[in-house]
């Protein structure tokens, strides 16, 4: 345990953790348990409206800290491409409205392209969002995954790609970086490519790899169940001047299965120990 | 396809990819098929004794182009290490009893020490391993393993990561890296990596990633059945400076319940159509 650890304050819960419940009770759950941000997925926000989930943070006085998920950027032909783009649009729009901290990216597959043209893609695109997001106040995060999920959802594999990206777009202020402890644990250039995202990281998300590994995509654990040193990673990225929430994000079907007041027990409790 | 195919006197068969047979029908079937050389492991050739297996291989005139593995570095005591470094000196004697191209170093998981100093354990490790191999003849091949691997099997997760070893490490001529498609295909630095890897390549392996992604350990494909572009890898990896086997190597609980004779079948076809 780290004996520098993050004040309470600092603590979000992403929605995908706690998938059964309503994002009203979500946010009730919150409220009861001294926490002061959430994550959001746009599926769930669009099912309940956006203005009406609007209204149901702010009357709590509730930041989002991260809308889920823009991106999927590779495109099969111009049609395609078009309407990814609006898709694009229409997150930035949603993360406007709820003054979000952050629109993550997750770049999405190469679908039929090689990887070499997917990533290509995820770059250009990334810069036709920009403007538009710039506009609207929003921040676009990019996020690396974990190489595991490389055929299926994220050609953006590394975070010093996502750096890369980020400069050779000549850094500017409304886009950045999302840190996943699960997605980048593994990789022996994490220290250095952390210092070099600095200020520009601008989610931090955690959970654990569990050992055994039966189901990578919906096999993560609560923090200090696993292989990760969640701390470390979590004061590596508070070194190099990251300051704002972090979002336990956790993909685990048993966990899922939990009463969610539950499961954000254990995570406020697992926040404090190990985090 | 690709138009600059190999030669067939390249193909090589791991043993993984043919559980069910023996290592005498492995051979004979080798031989009946016109495949020159093939890869084996330790556990296998332990079962069947060392000398029996040597004189197998020798009276059918096939090479050895592997023997799978040495390495599992990460050590919790001076006794664990000694232990570890026991059982690596009888894997560097078992190579050169059949005169292997290489042994194949699959690096360990990092037990209970941290990432870093696991790593730093494993580069400390093949340093040490390095003079008895180079007396007997062994070449030792850093085999990064896919990051999906990093808590249970390998530290080394990236060829950058295996060409940093073996550059801190002089360039002695008895070391190098062991490139395997399912395992680095993801690498945004790929090509970069395996350019600078260059003659020091020792074994390229090839299998595919399937998708959907059910069990990266035991879920790798026939090349040509998933997603990978094995054939631009090959032709990377020669273009660099290799020339040597290209062994199939398939952990598929699905292809290991086949006949192996129908599976090396289904291997020689798609050495032709796809690798």
């Amino acid at each position: 345990m780290s004996t520098n650890r993050p004040t309470d304050e600092r603590l979000s819960i992403n929605q995908i953790s706690v998938p059964r419940l309503t994002i009203r009770e979500l946010a009730d759950a919150c409220v009861a348990a001294s926490i002061g941000h959430v994550g959001l997925w746009r599926d769930r926000i669009q099912e309940a409206g956006l203005e009406n989930i609007a209204r149901i943070v702010r009357e709590r006085g509730l930041s989002v800290s991260t809308v889920c998920r823009g991106g999927m950027f590779p495109y099969s032909d111009a049609a395609d491409r078009r309407r990814r783009r609006d898709d694009n649009r229409r997150a930035v729009d949603e993360a406007a409205t709820l003054g979000a901290d952050v629109l993550v990216l997750v770049c999405g597959a190469p679908e039929q392209n090689t990887l070499e043209d997917a990533r290509t893609m995820v770059e250009e695109e990334v810069a036709h969002l920009l403007s538009y997001a710039e506009e609207r106040g929003v921040p676009l995060g990019l996020e690396p995954l974990h190489p595991v999920f490389a055929a299926e959802r994220s050609v953006l594999v590394t975070l010093e790609q996502a750096n890369d990206i980020v400069e050779r777009l000549g850094c500017p202020p409304g886009l950045g970086v999302v840190i996943d402890s699960y997605n980048v644990w593994w990789d022996p250039k994490l220290a250095g490519e952390v210092a070099r995202a600095g200020g520009r990281t601008l989610s931090l998300q955690v959970s654990d790899w569990l050992v055994p590994t039966h189901d990578p995509l919906h096999g993560r654990g609560f923090v200090g169940d696993g292989v990760v040193d969640v701390a470390s990673i979590r004061e590596a990225v508070d070194g190099a001047g990251y300051a704002g929430p972090i979002e336990v994000e956790i993909f685990n079907r048993e966990i899922w299965e939990l009463p969610g007041e539950k499961t954000i027990e254990i995570i406020k409790r697992r926040f404090r120990e190990s985090t």
